[in-house]
Protein backbone atom coordinates (compact mmCIF):
# COMPACT_ATOMS: atom_id res chain seq x y z
CA UNK A 1 0.00 0.00 0.00
CA UNK A 2 2.86 2.88 0.83
CA UNK A 3 4.64 1.58 -2.21
CA UNK A 4 1.58 2.28 -4.75
CA UNK A 5 1.03 5.66 -2.58
CA UNK A 6 4.37 6.59 -3.17
CA UNK A 7 4.27 6.11 -7.14
CA UNK A 8 1.18 8.06 -6.60
CA UNK A 9 3.27 11.02 -4.73
CA UNK A 10 1.39 10.74 -2.12
CA UNK A 11 4.20 10.74 0.09
CA UNK A 12 7.53 13.17 1.10
CA UNK A 13 10.57 10.73 0.40
CA UNK A 14 10.98 9.92 4.49
CA UNK A 15 7.93 8.39 4.77
CA UNK A 16 8.65 4.98 3.64
CA UNK A 17 11.71 5.21 6.94
CA UNK A 18 9.34 6.62 9.33
CA UNK A 19 7.04 3.65 8.70
CA UNK A 20 9.77 0.81 9.04
CA UNK A 21 10.56 2.42 12.26
CA UNK A 22 7.43 2.13 13.58
CA UNK A 23 7.71 -1.68 11.98
CA UNK A 24 10.60 -2.44 14.39
CA UNK A 25 8.47 -1.52 17.46
CA UNK A 26 5.82 -3.48 16.02
CA UNK A 27 8.11 -6.26 15.94
CA UNK A 28 8.85 -5.47 19.67
CA UNK A 29 5.59 -5.19 20.55
CA UNK A 30 4.88 -8.86 19.39
CA UNK A 31 2.59 -7.15 16.28
CA UNK A 32 -0.19 -7.50 18.30
CA UNK A 33 -2.66 -5.41 19.38
CA UNK A 34 -1.85 -5.00 23.94
CA UNK A 35 -4.63 -4.69 26.38
CA UNK A 36 -2.23 -0.91 27.10
CA UNK A 37 -3.12 -0.19 23.43
CA UNK A 38 -7.13 -1.16 23.66
CA UNK A 39 -7.66 1.11 27.40
CA UNK A 40 -6.15 3.50 25.30
CA UNK A 41 -8.06 2.98 22.24
CA UNK A 42 -10.93 2.92 24.41
CA UNK A 43 -10.47 6.09 25.72
CA UNK A 44 -9.66 8.01 22.41
CA UNK A 45 -12.98 6.63 21.18
CA UNK A 46 -14.82 7.97 24.83
CA UNK A 47 -13.23 11.30 23.87
CA UNK A 48 -14.19 11.84 20.16
CA UNK A 49 -17.44 10.81 20.82
CA UNK A 50 -18.27 13.47 23.55
CA UNK A 51 -16.04 15.91 21.37
CA UNK A 52 -18.06 19.18 20.36
CA UNK A 53 -15.84 19.35 17.30
CA UNK A 54 -13.65 16.53 16.74
CA UNK A 55 -11.71 16.20 13.55
CA UNK A 56 -9.20 13.78 12.21
CA UNK A 57 -5.81 14.65 10.49
CA UNK A 58 -4.35 12.56 7.81
CA UNK A 59 -1.58 12.94 6.74
CA UNK A 60 0.31 10.33 3.82
CA UNK A 61 1.02 7.10 5.58
CA UNK A 62 -2.22 7.29 6.90
CA UNK A 63 -4.02 8.17 3.75
CA UNK A 64 -2.41 4.88 2.03
CA UNK A 65 -2.71 2.69 4.81
CA UNK A 66 -5.83 3.35 6.48
CA UNK A 67 -8.49 5.71 4.41
CA UNK A 68 -11.34 3.34 4.29
CA UNK A 69 -11.47 3.06 8.06
CA UNK A 70 -10.82 6.26 9.36
CA UNK A 71 -13.47 7.59 6.86
CA UNK A 72 -16.38 5.15 8.30
CA UNK A 73 -15.07 6.91 11.65
CA UNK A 74 -15.78 9.86 10.34
CA UNK A 75 -18.95 9.17 9.39
CA UNK A 76 -19.76 7.85 12.55
CA UNK A 77 -18.59 10.83 14.25
CA UNK A 78 -20.04 13.18 11.71
CA UNK A 79 -16.73 15.05 11.69
CA UNK A 80 -14.32 16.13 8.85
CA UNK A 81 -11.20 14.38 7.79
CA UNK A 82 -8.72 16.67 7.18
CA UNK A 83 -5.18 16.41 5.12
CA UNK A 84 -2.37 17.68 7.01
CA UNK A 85 0.48 16.89 5.91
CA UNK A 86 4.17 18.04 6.94
CA UNK A 87 5.91 18.37 4.10
CA UNK A 88 3.22 20.10 2.12
CA UNK A 89 3.32 21.22 -1.81
CA UNK A 90 0.46 21.32 -4.24
CA UNK A 91 1.39 18.34 -5.84
CA UNK A 92 0.94 16.18 -2.53
CA UNK A 93 -2.22 17.94 -1.57
CA UNK A 94 -3.87 17.25 -4.76
CA UNK A 95 -2.93 13.54 -4.86
CA UNK A 96 -4.00 13.00 -1.39
CA UNK A 97 -7.34 14.69 -2.22
CA UNK A 98 -7.69 12.53 -4.92
CA UNK A 99 -6.84 9.12 -3.20
CA UNK A 100 -8.82 10.34 -0.62
CA UNK A 101 -12.15 11.06 -3.04
CA UNK A 102 -11.62 7.77 -4.22
CA UNK A 103 -11.85 6.11 -1.23
CA UNK A 104 -14.86 7.84 0.01
CA UNK A 105 -16.67 7.18 -2.82
CA UNK A 106 -15.40 3.54 -2.46
CA UNK A 107 -16.66 3.11 1.13
CA UNK A 108 -19.97 4.71 0.45
CA UNK A 109 -21.12 2.22 -1.83
CA UNK A 110 -19.80 -0.54 0.26
CA UNK A 111 -22.00 -1.94 3.03
CA UNK A 112 -22.16 -0.37 6.07
CA UNK A 113 -19.71 -1.23 9.33
CA UNK A 114 -21.47 -4.73 10.77
CA UNK A 115 -23.81 -3.13 13.38
CA UNK A 116 -24.16 0.36 12.21
CA UNK A 117 -27.51 1.41 12.78
CA UNK A 118 -27.33 5.23 12.02
CA UNK A 119 -29.80 7.71 13.23
CA UNK A 120 -32.63 5.89 10.66
CA UNK A 121 -32.80 8.86 8.93
CA UNK A 122 -29.60 9.02 6.62
CA UNK A 123 -28.32 5.58 4.62
CA UNK A 124 -25.05 4.48 5.00
CA UNK A 125 -24.19 6.14 1.70
CA UNK A 126 -25.33 9.50 2.78
CA UNK A 127 -23.55 9.47 6.13
CA UNK A 128 -20.52 8.32 4.00
CA UNK A 129 -20.89 11.69 1.44
CA UNK A 130 -21.58 14.12 4.28
CA UNK A 131 -18.15 13.54 5.53
CA UNK A 132 -16.19 16.90 4.56
CA UNK A 133 -12.48 16.30 3.09
CA UNK A 134 -10.56 19.12 3.97
CA UNK A 135 -7.07 20.40 3.19
CA UNK A 136 -7.31 22.25 -0.70
CA UNK A 137 -7.97 25.53 1.11
CA UNK A 138 -6.17 26.25 4.24
CA UNK A 139 -7.46 29.18 5.78
CA UNK A 140 -5.88 29.11 9.02
CA UNK A 141 -2.05 28.76 10.64
CA UNK A 142 -1.48 26.52 13.77
CA UNK A 143 0.45 29.04 16.44
CA UNK A 144 3.97 28.33 16.88
CA UNK A 145 4.76 26.38 13.69
CA UNK A 146 6.26 27.92 10.62
CA UNK A 147 5.77 27.67 7.11
CA UNK A 148 3.41 25.23 4.84
CA UNK A 149 3.54 23.10 8.12
CA UNK A 150 1.15 25.19 9.88
CA UNK A 151 -1.14 25.79 7.70
CA UNK A 152 -4.54 24.03 8.64
CA UNK A 153 -8.53 24.94 8.09
CA UNK A 154 -10.39 26.70 10.61
CA UNK A 155 -13.40 24.90 10.39
CA UNK A 156 -11.24 22.24 10.90
CA UNK A 157 -8.24 21.74 13.26
CA UNK A 158 -8.24 25.04 14.15
CA UNK A 159 -11.43 25.38 15.82
CA UNK A 160 -11.25 21.42 16.83
CA UNK A 161 -11.97 20.42 20.80
CA UNK A 162 -10.68 16.95 20.00
CA UNK A 163 -8.06 15.94 17.56
CA UNK A 164 -6.66 12.44 16.38
CA UNK A 165 -3.37 12.61 14.72
CA UNK A 166 -2.03 9.09 13.88
CA UNK A 167 1.80 9.35 13.00
CA UNK A 168 2.05 12.56 13.56
CA UNK A 169 5.29 14.94 13.79
CA UNK A 170 6.81 15.81 17.33
CA UNK A 171 6.70 19.91 16.99
CA UNK A 172 3.05 19.34 15.89
CA UNK A 173 1.75 17.47 18.16
CA UNK A 174 3.52 19.67 20.82
CA UNK A 175 1.90 22.96 18.82
CA UNK A 176 -1.71 21.15 18.78
CA UNK A 177 -1.39 20.79 22.64
CA UNK A 178 -0.09 24.20 23.04
CA UNK A 179 -3.23 24.74 21.18
CA UNK A 180 -5.13 23.26 24.63
CA UNK A 181 -6.45 20.84 22.34
CA UNK A 182 -7.35 17.48 23.83
CA UNK A 183 -4.75 15.34 20.98
CA UNK A 184 -4.60 11.78 20.56
CA UNK A 185 -1.56 10.40 19.46
CA UNK A 186 -1.10 6.65 17.56
CA UNK A 187 2.78 5.74 17.38
CA UNK A 188 4.51 2.52 17.93
CA UNK A 189 6.95 4.26 19.40
CA UNK A 190 6.45 4.47 23.33
CA UNK A 191 9.48 7.28 23.84
CA UNK A 192 9.42 9.52 20.79
CA UNK A 193 7.70 12.80 21.66
CA UNK A 194 4.94 12.61 19.98
CA UNK A 195 3.71 9.95 22.08
CA UNK A 196 4.95 11.75 25.24
CA UNK A 197 3.38 15.36 24.07
CA UNK A 198 -0.14 13.42 23.70
CA UNK A 199 -2.97 13.11 25.70
CA UNK A 200 -3.81 10.36 24.87
CA UNK A 201 -1.33 7.64 22.80
CA UNK A 202 -2.21 4.57 21.02
CA UNK A 203 0.39 2.37 21.01
CA UNK A 204 -0.52 0.34 18.47
CA UNK A 205 -0.06 -0.35 14.66
CA UNK A 206 -2.18 2.36 13.06
CA UNK A 207 -4.94 -0.66 10.62
CA UNK A 208 -5.25 -2.75 13.78
CA UNK A 209 -5.84 0.75 15.73
CA UNK A 210 -8.56 2.11 13.51
CA UNK A 211 -10.22 -1.08 13.21
CA UNK A 212 -10.56 -1.08 16.84
CA UNK A 213 -11.64 2.30 17.20
CA UNK A 214 -13.76 1.99 14.61
CA UNK A 215 -15.68 -1.14 16.48
CA UNK A 216 -15.57 0.97 19.79
CA UNK A 217 -17.56 3.87 18.21
CA UNK A 218 -20.30 1.26 17.08
CA UNK A 219 -20.86 -0.09 19.46
CA UNK A 220 -20.80 2.87 21.84
CA UNK A 221 -17.58 4.08 23.52
CA UNK A 222 -18.25 4.51 27.42
CA UNK A 223 -17.78 7.80 28.93
CA UNK A 224 -14.21 9.61 28.95
CA UNK A 225 -11.90 8.99 32.05
CA UNK A 226 -11.05 11.80 33.99
CA UNK A 227 -8.40 10.12 35.45
CA UNK A 228 -6.93 8.79 31.97
CA UNK A 229 -3.01 8.64 33.26
CA UNK A 230 -1.05 8.74 29.72
CA UNK A 231 2.40 7.83 31.03
CA UNK A 232 0.83 5.43 33.13
CA UNK A 233 -0.51 3.85 29.90
CA UNK A 234 2.83 4.37 28.06
CA UNK A 235 4.88 2.98 30.66
CA UNK A 236 2.92 0.13 30.37
CA UNK A 237 2.85 0.01 27.12
CA UNK A 238 7.44 0.26 27.23
CA UNK A 239 7.20 -2.67 29.90
CA UNK A 240 5.32 -4.47 27.26
CA UNK A 241 8.53 -4.54 24.87
CA UNK A 242 10.96 -4.94 27.95
CA UNK A 243 8.62 -7.96 28.68
CA UNK A 244 9.64 -9.91 25.04
CA UNK A 245 12.54 -8.79 25.14
CA UNK A 246 13.67 -10.49 27.55
CA UNK A 247 11.62 -13.21 26.94
CA UNK A 248 13.58 -13.60 23.89
CA UNK A 249 16.85 -12.66 25.62
CA UNK A 250 18.17 -16.41 25.26
CA UNK A 251 16.35 -17.29 21.92
CA UNK A 252 19.20 -16.02 19.34
CA UNK A 253 19.93 -19.65 19.12
CA UNK A 254 16.83 -20.48 18.36
CA UNK B 1 21.65 9.52 0.46
CA UNK B 2 18.96 7.24 0.31
CA UNK B 3 16.78 9.86 -1.05
CA UNK B 4 19.24 10.14 -3.69
CA UNK B 5 19.77 6.55 -4.50
CA UNK B 6 15.99 5.65 -4.89
CA UNK B 7 15.62 8.51 -7.22
CA UNK B 8 18.63 6.88 -9.13
CA UNK B 9 16.82 3.61 -9.53
CA UNK B 10 19.31 2.40 -6.57
CA UNK B 11 16.76 1.12 -4.47
CA UNK B 12 13.58 -1.80 -4.06
CA UNK B 13 10.45 -0.42 -2.98
CA UNK B 14 11.42 -2.02 0.08
CA UNK B 15 14.30 -0.48 1.04
CA UNK B 16 13.36 2.36 2.91
CA UNK B 17 10.98 0.58 4.73
CA UNK B 18 14.13 -1.74 5.75
CA UNK B 19 16.09 1.18 6.60
CA UNK B 20 13.71 2.73 8.92
CA UNK B 21 13.54 -0.84 10.90
CA UNK B 22 16.86 -0.66 11.70
CA UNK B 23 16.66 3.00 12.55
CA UNK B 24 15.14 1.76 15.63
CA UNK B 25 16.87 -0.58 16.70
CA UNK B 26 19.72 1.77 16.55
CA UNK B 27 17.60 4.28 18.96
CA UNK B 28 17.41 1.66 21.13
CA UNK B 29 21.33 1.00 21.08
CA UNK B 30 21.90 4.71 21.64
CA UNK B 31 22.80 5.38 18.47
CA UNK B 32 26.64 4.55 19.04
CA UNK B 33 28.79 1.67 18.64
CA UNK B 34 28.65 -0.85 21.69
CA UNK B 35 31.91 -2.34 22.80
CA UNK B 36 29.96 -5.66 21.86
CA UNK B 37 29.77 -4.48 18.33
CA UNK B 38 33.45 -3.49 18.34
CA UNK B 39 34.02 -6.86 19.03
CA UNK B 40 32.26 -8.43 16.57
CA UNK B 41 33.64 -5.61 13.90
CA UNK B 42 37.69 -7.00 14.86
CA UNK B 43 36.66 -10.33 14.47
CA UNK B 44 35.59 -9.66 11.16
CA UNK B 45 38.66 -7.74 10.27
CA UNK B 46 40.11 -10.44 10.92
CA UNK B 47 38.80 -13.22 9.46
CA UNK B 48 38.55 -10.96 6.31
CA UNK B 49 42.56 -10.61 6.70
CA UNK B 50 42.86 -14.20 6.79
CA UNK B 51 40.84 -14.91 4.08
CA UNK B 52 42.11 -16.70 1.00
CA UNK B 53 39.41 -15.10 -1.21
CA UNK B 54 37.81 -12.43 0.46
CA UNK B 55 34.78 -10.44 -1.24
CA UNK B 56 31.96 -7.97 0.53
CA UNK B 57 28.40 -8.29 -1.26
CA UNK B 58 27.00 -4.97 -1.77
CA UNK B 59 23.28 -4.35 -1.95
CA UNK B 60 21.00 -1.12 -2.73
CA UNK B 61 20.88 0.41 0.43
CA UNK B 62 24.79 -0.46 1.17
CA UNK B 63 25.99 1.23 -1.78
CA UNK B 64 24.02 4.03 -1.13
CA UNK B 65 25.24 4.62 2.73
CA UNK B 66 28.69 2.93 2.58
CA UNK B 67 29.94 2.83 -1.33
CA UNK B 68 33.19 4.60 -0.19
CA UNK B 69 34.53 3.17 2.95
CA UNK B 70 33.84 -0.48 1.28
CA UNK B 71 35.75 0.26 -1.94
CA UNK B 72 38.50 1.44 0.63
CA UNK B 73 38.17 -1.71 2.57
CA UNK B 74 38.34 -3.78 -0.79
CA UNK B 75 41.86 -1.71 -1.90
CA UNK B 76 43.50 -2.69 1.35
CA UNK B 77 42.12 -6.39 1.49
CA UNK B 78 43.27 -6.85 -2.31
CA UNK B 79 39.22 -8.35 -3.07
CA UNK B 80 36.77 -7.92 -5.40
CA UNK B 81 32.89 -6.04 -4.40
CA UNK B 82 29.91 -7.88 -5.62
CA UNK B 83 26.68 -5.87 -6.21
CA UNK B 84 24.16 -8.93 -5.51
CA UNK B 85 20.73 -7.94 -4.82
CA UNK B 86 17.53 -9.32 -3.80
CA UNK B 87 15.43 -7.74 -6.26
CA UNK B 88 17.70 -8.11 -9.36
CA UNK B 89 16.40 -5.79 -12.47
CA UNK B 90 18.77 -5.05 -15.02
CA UNK B 91 17.81 -1.39 -14.14
CA UNK B 92 18.73 -1.63 -11.10
CA UNK B 93 21.95 -3.31 -11.61
CA UNK B 94 23.04 -0.67 -14.16
CA UNK B 95 21.95 2.00 -11.33
CA UNK B 96 24.34 0.03 -9.10
CA UNK B 97 27.39 -0.57 -11.12
CA UNK B 98 27.30 2.92 -12.58
CA UNK B 99 27.12 4.29 -8.74
CA UNK B 100 30.11 2.22 -7.41
CA UNK B 101 32.13 2.70 -10.83
CA UNK B 102 31.72 6.83 -9.85
CA UNK B 103 32.59 5.90 -6.34
CA UNK B 104 35.96 4.18 -7.13
CA UNK B 105 36.84 6.75 -9.28
CA UNK B 106 35.95 9.28 -6.23
CA UNK B 107 37.65 7.11 -4.12
CA UNK B 108 40.84 6.63 -6.08
CA UNK B 109 41.01 10.35 -6.43
CA UNK B 110 41.16 10.80 -2.98
CA UNK B 111 43.76 10.66 -0.39
CA UNK B 112 44.79 7.23 1.02
CA UNK B 113 42.89 6.46 4.40
CA UNK B 114 45.06 8.34 7.48
CA UNK B 115 47.67 5.53 8.63
CA UNK B 116 47.97 3.50 4.91
CA UNK B 117 51.14 2.93 3.97
CA UNK B 118 50.66 0.03 1.23
CA UNK B 119 53.12 -2.29 0.21
CA UNK B 120 55.25 0.28 -1.34
CA UNK B 121 55.16 -0.57 -4.92
CA UNK B 122 51.12 0.57 -5.57
CA UNK B 123 49.91 4.13 -4.92
CA UNK B 124 46.81 4.46 -3.16
CA UNK B 125 45.15 5.16 -7.00
CA UNK B 126 46.54 1.85 -8.06
CA UNK B 127 45.10 -0.03 -5.26
CA UNK B 128 41.88 1.40 -5.37
CA UNK B 129 41.72 1.10 -8.95
CA UNK B 130 42.50 -2.65 -8.93
CA UNK B 131 39.30 -3.44 -7.11
CA UNK B 132 37.13 -5.70 -9.59
CA UNK B 133 33.33 -4.40 -9.28
CA UNK B 134 31.60 -7.34 -9.91
CA UNK B 135 27.46 -7.82 -10.69
CA UNK B 136 27.27 -7.06 -14.31
CA UNK B 137 27.57 -10.31 -15.95
CA UNK B 138 26.58 -13.23 -13.04
CA UNK B 139 27.63 -16.69 -14.23
CA UNK B 140 27.02 -18.79 -11.30
CA UNK B 141 23.74 -19.22 -8.85
CA UNK B 142 23.92 -19.79 -5.09
CA UNK B 143 22.59 -23.19 -4.13
CA UNK B 144 19.33 -23.08 -2.66
CA UNK B 145 17.65 -20.10 -3.75
CA UNK B 146 15.48 -19.21 -6.84
CA UNK B 147 15.59 -16.84 -9.46
CA UNK B 148 17.28 -13.43 -10.08
CA UNK B 149 17.95 -13.55 -6.43
CA UNK B 150 20.45 -16.86 -6.50
CA UNK B 151 22.78 -15.03 -9.28
CA UNK B 152 26.28 -14.37 -8.58
CA UNK B 153 29.88 -14.23 -9.96
CA UNK B 154 32.01 -17.43 -9.54
CA UNK B 155 35.33 -15.49 -9.25
CA UNK B 156 33.33 -13.23 -6.35
CA UNK B 157 30.66 -14.87 -4.11
CA UNK B 158 30.85 -18.42 -5.45
CA UNK B 159 34.77 -19.08 -4.94
CA UNK B 160 34.58 -16.64 -1.81
CA UNK B 161 35.48 -18.30 1.33
CA UNK B 162 34.68 -15.56 3.81
CA UNK B 163 31.90 -13.13 2.56
CA UNK B 164 30.84 -10.15 4.36
CA UNK B 165 27.17 -9.13 3.62
CA UNK B 166 26.10 -6.48 5.47
CA UNK B 167 22.18 -5.86 5.55
CA UNK B 168 21.07 -9.21 3.95
CA UNK B 169 18.54 -10.82 3.56
CA UNK B 170 17.94 -14.17 5.79
CA UNK B 171 17.33 -16.67 2.80
CA UNK B 172 20.04 -15.74 0.84
CA UNK B 173 22.07 -15.45 4.52
CA UNK B 174 21.26 -19.24 5.32
CA UNK B 175 22.09 -20.02 1.72
CA UNK B 176 25.38 -18.72 2.20
CA UNK B 177 25.73 -20.49 5.46
CA UNK B 178 24.75 -23.53 4.14
CA UNK B 179 27.43 -23.33 1.22
CA UNK B 180 30.28 -23.36 4.14
CA UNK B 181 31.13 -19.90 3.56
CA UNK B 182 32.25 -17.76 6.73
CA UNK B 183 29.28 -15.22 6.84
CA UNK B 184 29.87 -11.92 8.43
CA UNK B 185 26.81 -9.86 8.68
CA UNK B 186 25.99 -6.66 9.76
CA UNK B 187 22.36 -6.00 10.82
CA UNK B 188 21.03 -4.12 13.69
CA UNK B 189 18.20 -5.98 14.63
CA UNK B 190 19.68 -8.96 16.83
CA UNK B 191 16.88 -10.89 16.86
CA UNK B 192 16.53 -11.17 12.96
CA UNK B 193 17.20 -14.28 10.91
CA UNK B 194 20.31 -12.86 9.43
CA UNK B 195 22.01 -12.11 12.64
CA UNK B 196 21.21 -15.44 14.04
CA UNK B 197 22.22 -16.95 11.20
CA UNK B 198 25.66 -14.91 10.24
CA UNK B 199 29.01 -16.63 12.20
CA UNK B 200 30.18 -13.31 12.46
CA UNK B 201 27.27 -10.71 13.24
CA UNK B 202 28.07 -7.36 13.97
CA UNK B 203 25.12 -5.51 15.08
CA UNK B 204 25.76 -1.59 14.37
CA UNK B 205 24.90 1.25 11.74
CA UNK B 206 26.69 0.38 8.70
CA UNK B 207 28.52 3.69 7.96
CA UNK B 208 29.86 3.52 12.25
CA UNK B 209 30.81 -0.37 11.32
CA UNK B 210 32.30 0.44 7.95
CA UNK B 211 34.85 3.36 9.71
CA UNK B 212 35.74 0.86 12.26
CA UNK B 213 36.24 -1.97 10.22
CA UNK B 214 38.32 0.40 8.02
CA UNK B 215 40.69 1.21 10.82
CA UNK B 216 41.00 -1.86 12.40
CA UNK B 217 42.34 -2.66 8.84
CA UNK B 218 44.86 0.20 8.61
CA UNK B 219 46.51 -1.03 12.31
CA UNK B 220 45.94 -4.59 11.64
CA UNK B 221 43.57 -7.17 12.62
CA UNK B 222 44.50 -9.39 15.71
CA UNK B 223 44.42 -13.37 14.49
CA UNK B 224 40.91 -14.93 14.37
CA UNK B 225 39.68 -15.85 17.24
CA UNK B 226 38.75 -19.95 17.07
CA UNK B 227 36.59 -19.47 19.86
CA UNK B 228 34.08 -16.52 18.85
CA UNK B 229 30.68 -17.39 20.29
CA UNK B 230 28.16 -15.39 17.81
CA UNK B 231 25.25 -16.45 19.96
CA UNK B 232 26.96 -14.99 23.26
CA UNK B 233 27.87 -11.76 21.44
CA UNK B 234 24.29 -11.38 20.23
CA UNK B 235 22.78 -11.69 23.18
CA UNK B 236 24.93 -8.89 24.70
CA UNK B 237 23.56 -6.79 22.05
CA UNK B 238 20.03 -7.60 23.09
CA UNK B 239 21.39 -7.06 26.65
CA UNK B 240 22.52 -3.54 25.62
CA UNK B 241 18.40 -2.75 24.50
CA UNK B 242 17.14 -4.43 27.31
CA UNK B 243 19.65 -1.78 29.43
CA UNK B 244 18.54 1.05 27.13
CA UNK B 245 14.30 0.84 27.38
CA UNK B 246 14.99 -0.14 31.40
CA UNK B 247 17.01 3.16 32.09
CA UNK B 248 14.39 5.14 30.19
CA UNK B 249 11.38 3.03 31.64
CA UNK B 250 9.95 5.77 33.56
CA UNK B 251 11.04 8.23 31.23
CA UNK B 252 7.68 9.24 29.34
CA UNK B 253 7.26 11.89 32.10
CA UNK B 254 10.51 13.59 31.61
Amino acid sequence: MLEDASAKGMLAASALIAHGRGEAFDYLLGEVTTATALEATTEAAARLSEAVRPVISINGNVAALAADDLIRCSALLDCPLEINIFYRTPERITALLEHMSERKAAVADSPAPIGWEGDGEQSWAEAVNDVSILGDEPNATIPGLEGPRAKCHREGILDSDVILVPLEDGDRCEALVAMGKDVLVVDLNPLSRSAKMGNVTIVDELTRFCANLLATLITGAPSVNQEWDNLANLKSSLDEIYKNISRTDSSPGS
